[in-house]
C-alpha cells in the first residue's frame, strides 16, 4: 500500500459501513461536501479583488482572487484599496518580496525613489491605529466557541487531566495571542473583554460576556497593508499575504484587509528573494513578478461566483469540530482542540 | 519612506539611543546576534541528513540539510533512516508531492507498484505507535515556560482582564493541542501529565509537576514519516516536511524524525502538484523533482558545521520572550504570548 500521510483519508469517501461495524466518522472535507446549500453564503463580486500576474514559465495564467474584509473591519484601508483599483494603480507593478515562511509582498518597486515612484491617487485616507480593531458588532458575530480556557480551567480544577478521551467539555481552543478567538462573517478573529464588563467563569456557557473589541487575525492567506514605522499605518498601496505559519504577533499591529480565496499557490510557490527580508535582489539574479492588472470582481466578466461556508451555520460548527477532533480512520488520537488558523473557512466556486 | 512591514525592524540595528531617550528594545534577531558562544550548542554531523536535489532551472544547486531528532524521540524511525541512507535508498528517487500550506513529500514514486518498487534494505524496524511520544526524560528537558494557563487562570480569577500592558505574570503560551509546550534539546515539544501525578495550580511556579510524556510537534520545517492506515506507522522510507501553518493535529498520530535546518526554500517554493493531495500528476504537466543523493552529514566533506541556540541557555529565554512580546520600534502592541511554532529555534553555520 502506498504510504500516504493523513490526507488520503481527507479525500477518500467514507468507507461503506458493514452491518456489524459503525460508520467511520466523516473527515472535515466530507462534512463540507455534505453541507446543504443553505449553509453557504455568497461572496459579492464587488468585494473581490482580482490580480492577474504574468503567465508562468510554462505560459500558464496566474490569477489571484482576494476577498476584502466586510465592515466593521479595516474599512479605512479597504476604502483606499477600492480607490487604488479604480486608479489602476497596481497595473504594471510587481511582486517584490517573497520571504520563506512569512510573506509575499507587492506594489510599486520604485516607491522609495521620489523621482520614479508611481503617483498615488488623490483622496486616500490616513487611517488611525485605532482601526486595527473594531468595536464589538453584535449583528455580525456569534461565538462558535465559548470554550476559551474551558479545558484549561477544568484541568486547573483537577476535573480533567489527560485529554486523550476527548469529550465536548474538554475541548480546547486556547490561543496564545488573545483571550478568545472565533469567526465573524467568515473571517478568523481575536477578541478582548474590558474590565468594565467583568468576566464570567468559562465553565459556564451562559453569561459569557460579549467582547468589546474584535479584530481579524494573521492566518495563512490573509492579506495586509505594508507600513512604515508607527504611527504610520500604511495607505494600502503596498500589500502582503501570509505564506507560512501564522505570524500572529502582527495582529493589531498592522492592518488586515482580506484574504486570498483562490490562487495563493501562484504566490506561495514563487522563488524566495535573495535580498534582506526576502526582497528580490536583481543583482543576485532575482526577477520580480509582473502584475498585469488588478480589478474588482465586478469588473471581471469571466470570474466565477464564490461562496463560503457560513460560519454561523451548523455545517461550519460540525466542520470546525472535526478539524479539532479528527475521528476519521487515519487518526489514532484526536487532538481535542484546534488553533484558529487550523480551521480555514471553506470557499468554493458555485457550480 | 519605503513601506516595509515589520521585518525592517528585524534586521536593522537598534537605533543609537539619544541621551534623553531610552535605548530601543532589541528585536529577536538582535538578541540572537548578541548571544555569546557559550549559549550555542553544536549539531553533530552524524545527526544530519544531507539531501541534494537536481539543480534548479537556472542551474543552481539545491541542498537540503535535515537534523535528526535526538533520543528519546522517534528512535525507531531514526534508526531506519540511518539504514536507508547507508543503503543509498533515496538516490534516484524524487519529490512526489507538494501540497500548498501543508507538506512536501519524497521517496520512491513507484512504491505502490510491487514490480517497480525499489527494494527496502533489510532490518528495518516496525515501530509501534507508542513511540509517537517519549517518557519524560529529566536530563534532557527543562521547562522554558511554566506559564501554561497562567494568563488564562489569572483572567478566570478576575486578576487580569485585558492583557494590553503585558507583565511577565500575564504572558500566555496557551496551546490548543497540549496541556503545555516547551523545548527539549532544541526541538519544540508538547507534553502531558498523568492523573497519578496530580496537578498543581499553574499560578505557582513551584511544585509544577514534571510531565509524564513528551513529544515533538509539527511546526514549520519539521520532518515526519509518511504512513498507511494505523496501526501502520511507516518505515521512514517516505518522508515529508511541513511547508505551511503547523498541522498540529498530526502530533502523536504520525512520527516526527527531525527538521530542516537549511534549504527548506528549495522545497517550499516548488510548484504545487495538480493531483489529489498535491501529488505530482505527470499527465497534467507536473514534473517530479529528482533526488540526486542523500548522505549523512559525516559523509559529506564540504558541509559546514552547524549549531543551534541552546534552549537551556539565557539567550534563548530572552529570544523567546522577545518573540512573545515584541517591544522593538515597529510594534505598538506586544502580544504577551506566543505560539510554540512562532518561536523557531535559531540555527547557524559556524564561521
Amino acid at each position: 500500500m502506498r504510504t500516504a500521510l493523513i490526507p488520503l483519508a481527507l479525500l477518500a469517501a467514507a468507507p461503506l459501513a458493514a452491518e456489524d461495524k459503525p460508520a467511520a466518522a466523516p473527515t472535515p472535507v466530507e462534512i463540507v461536501a455534505a453541507a446543504p446549500k443553505a449553509d453557504w453564503a455568497p461572496i459579492t463580486a464587488s468585494d473581490l479583488m482580482v490580480m492577474d500576474l504574468a503567465a508562468d514559465a510554462k505560459g500558464r495564467p496566474r490569477r489571484v482572487v482576494i476577498q476584502l474584509l466586510p465592515p466593521p473591519f479595516s474599512q479605512g484601508w479597504v476604502g483606499n484599496i477600492r480607490k487604488l483599483v479604480a486608479a489602476r494603480f497596481w497595473d504594471g507593478t510587481s511582486i517584490n518580496r517573497v520571504q520563506d515562511n512569512y510573506v509575499v509582498q507587492w506594489g510599486d518597486a520604485e516607491a522609495e525613489d521620489a523621482k520614479k515612484a508611481k503617483k498615488l491617487p488623490d483622496g486616500l485616507a490616513a487611517v488611525p491605529e485605532s482601526e486595527y480593531a473594531a468595536p464589538f458588532a453584535p449583528p455580525m458575530f456569534k461565538f462558535r466557541y465559548t470554550a476559551w480556557g474551558k479545558r484549561d480551567a477544568l484541568v486547573a480544577r483537577g476535573l480533567v487531566v489527560v485529554p486523550i478521551e476527548v469529550e465536548p467539555e474538554s475541548r480546547s481552543y486556547a490561543d496564545a495571542y488573545s483571550v478568545n478567538v472565533g469567526f465573524a462573517s467568515g473571517f478568523p478573529v481575536g477578541m478582548s473583554y474590558s474590565q468594565r464588563q467583568g468576566y464570567v467563569d468559562p465553565l459556564s456557557d451562559k453569561g459569557f460576556n460579549q467582547p468589546d473589541a474584535v479584530w481579524p487575525v494573521h492566518c495563512y492567506g490573509m492579506v495586509g497593508v505594508g507600513r512604515d514605522m508607527p504611527p504610520n499605518t500604511g495607505s494600502g498601496a503596498e500589500l502582503y499575504t501570509v505564506i507560512g505559519h501564522a505570524p500572529r504577533q502582527l495582529d493589531r499591529n498592522i492592518a488586515l484587509v482580506g484574504r486570498v480565496i483562490e490562487g495563493i499557490e501562484h504566490m506561495s510557490s514563487l522563488p524566495r528573494g535573495h535580498g534582506p527580508l526576502g526582497f528580490y535582489d536583481l543583482a543576485q539574479g532575482d526577477e520580480r513578478v509582473p502584475i498585469l492588472s488588478v480589478r474588482m470582481g465586478s469588473e471581471v466578466t469571466d470570474l466565477p461566483t464564490y461562496e463560503y461556508l457560513d460560519t454561523e451555520k451548523p455545517s461550519f460548527a460540525r466542520y470546525a469540530d472535526a478539524r479539532a477532533s479528527r475521528r476519521d480512520p487515519f487518526y489514532i488520537r484526536p487532538a481535542g482542540g484546534a488553533d484558529i488558523c487550523n480551521i480555514p473557512v471553506p470557499v468554493r466556486q458555485v457550480k
